[in-house]
């Protein structure tokens, strides 16, 4: 794992900010790291004697477990701290927290937080190198570093795909990740979604709104489909899960209106019978487990290029 | 730790299916860890490289624990994930959680969980190597084989003893797990308890019956006291913990129908004063840590025998 | 990492019992390991193949995190147990679960409990060694010894300097284990705070009491303030936040009594507010950061020195 050094971030707090080098450097890396994870004998040199934090704000097994993984398979120390939002006033928190775990040596902190910008406030008070899993509907940059990875070994590439991002768009830190990335390798990217779910100023990312899955679908390569967060909806309008599978849900019925060789995504965890049908998430077309996978050996890569860029590094 | 390979299981999803050779080629391995276990420089080498996830639907500090240290102990990342279960919907989030992990690549799941049959459910869907860490009233092979350990150190052979396992037998995978493997490996096993707490057809498993612990314990070797296990029990029938006491707690009083070199056993965690007494838990005749000293054992063999049958194992 | 071996407890319970050299000898190894924690290589030799335990009855993620990195940046096996204490019967659980860790061979265990005590207790059960990582109202040992590393650092010594003690003396550890080591140090240590909030007999440690920070802060080379521990207050005397600042939340006019080159601690979590203002807290009299620094330093010296006397170490 030694390309040349075109990665000189010293944060990954998102998409937006990393050049088209950058980003096809670490999908590079992520695919040794793929390699490396297969293995029997991992990886052990990146970061050994190096101490990464998660620090998740919310809970997220899976995130959380993917970057723990990929720490360990590295050498790193890893060290996990679940911080209960409920308990405490949040701004005050992040930082206090922040200053405390700078204050140990960590080399590298995870951070998932409900605001948008924890990761950038952050990033400037600590020492160390940030990694933004997450915060608030604003990014997610692993999870659409693991897409365009998953999406480019199945198809053999990005550019010129249609690439149609389908639901609660409104509430989705992944689809504001994906569309910026997607867009930056080349993808035509449009969402699709009901008009309550779009957020104000979609169409200024430079993607195109549809508010019908047919239309929306069609001559689609990759279908992604997002989970609806219900849970980040107040009151006035939460949609009926009937109703929302009817005209939003991905069944075999509305797959049929993409490419008959589209590929299916979503980034976990699904909610079955809302936004997707079974029959279509554990079937052909799908690539929800190998996302999972790339989930891995693309944290993997993040961890690795941002260990370089470290003092001492 | 180079014992012939006489193990060829891909995964240990109960006793039933072992056979007797097998049992007692993990024995012997257990055997060997105990004695690493107790130095300094720990045996480090059989999982290096791999990853293990401890996955518990059921919280249980101990075997979880136990599972941990042993993996470590070898040299494996080990990675403990709790799902709580009363947030989801059971069958659905095994079997989603499961395929998530399986796509990270581990090596080997340890899985606690209120079904029975769910380790086997897993061992179907994943690629990786399956502990059943005690799935519902079915089986909990690893707390079978070191108490087999235990008896084997402490009389020197199983064959032919007495072994009365008392009290909550319906509800227990730990009676049922040792039943099967004492009774692979020549012991005379009785269960001893209320009839409203014994499984029907219990008989069919080759065991003798008994209500009454002055019948049940006469001429035992060993005597296993189960756990009371009333978070399992419905509405209907939950005996008052003090009636329950009087007539099938073990004291003094009734470990004296035993054999004068008889030897007490219990899985933990303990209800003092309800099927055991503090004075013959802590007392001379006592097991109960060594027990828990063999589990890290057992568990050490155990990780250490499916690691060498893994693909690239 | 190799000084005279002068330090020859086989547990840390208190900074009662420790001599002048034992104390000297832990912050000289601390020392040590402030260099080796801001390498990128940490140290890795002193606790390989050892295993670590962390186990709080009391939640504290800052405690815990400290002893966890300590441990992994000297190559320990570290496992996190944090046990409820609200679902369990006290004393007995803190000696069933501490026999259950001591079957597994750990070789230190490091306890936080909210019974003074406990650790005392704990390390008359068990056969490693016990770290007091704080047991109710009484000690805290760790936490005394960065305190005197922070000042040494910034002070060149801790002989003859004045240090107010400032707040919740009644239910602070923190508290009585800095009057003993400060003074077993030379410093000449106050006690600052309502007289509701002093315990009785406190003048028999060898300090001055004041119930004026005026009057305590008078010619202060160090302001050590308090966490107002409401979660321990019963009842009848609960201070009103606003009030309690009043008096004695230490700000720039407080602060203004001590010494012009006065520096402030706090051992955190803090209460912004109530016991400190943000702007003394954050401003350039403060230590604080520096201590939790420390804290890591600290706890890599005292496991890298009870680890010497282990059997077989």
């Amino acid at each position: 794992m030694s390309p040349p050094t075109t990665f000189s971030q010293r944060h990954l707090l998102g998409i937006e900010g990393l050049n088209r080098l950058e980003i096809l450097h670490l999908l590079d890396l992520a695919e040794e790291a793929v390699a490396v994870s297969r293995q029997v004998q991992k990886h052990k040199a990146a970061l050994a004697g190096r101490t990464l934090i998660n620090l998740f704000f919310e809970n997220s097994t899976r995130t959380q477990s993917s970057f723990e993984l990929a720490g360990k398979r590295l050498g790193a120390d890893v060290m996990n701290m679940s911080v209960a939002t409920s308990s405490v006033k949040k701004g005050e928190t992040l930082i206090d927290t922040a200053m405390t775990l700078n204050a140990m040596h960590p080399d590298i902190i995870v951070v998932r937080h409900a605001q948008a910008g924890a990761a950038h406030l952050l990033a400037r008070k600590v020492d160390c190198a940030v990694v933004n899993a997450g915060d608030g509907a604003h990014e997610h940059p692993t999870q659409a570093l693991l897409d365009a990875l998953t999406i480019r070994r199945n198809k053999g590439r990005i550019e010129n795909l249609n690439v149609a991002i389908c639901g609660d768009v409104l509430h989705s830190r992944v689809a504001r990740s994906n569309i910026i990335l997607l867009s930056a390798l080349g993808a035509r990217v449009r969402v699709v979604g009901p008009s309550t779910l779009m957020p104000t100023g979609i169409a200024n990312l430079g993607v195109e709104v549809f508010t019908s899955m047919r239309e929306g679908l069609k001559d689609a390569d990759i279908v992604m489909m997002l989970r609806l967060q219900r849970e980040r909806m107040s009151g006035a309008f939460i949609p009926s899960t009937r109703e929302y599978f009817h005209f939003f849900g991905l069944d075999e019925e509305k797959l049929a209106y993409a490419k008959p060789d589209a590929l299916v995504m979503h980034p976990g965890p699904m909610n079955r019978g809302v936004e997707i049908d079974s029959s279509v998430a554990d079937g052909d077309h799908s690539l929800i487990r190998e996302q999972v996978e790339m989930g891995v050996a693309v944290r993997m890569a993040v961890l690795e290029a941002l260990a370089r860029n470290l003092p001492n590094g």
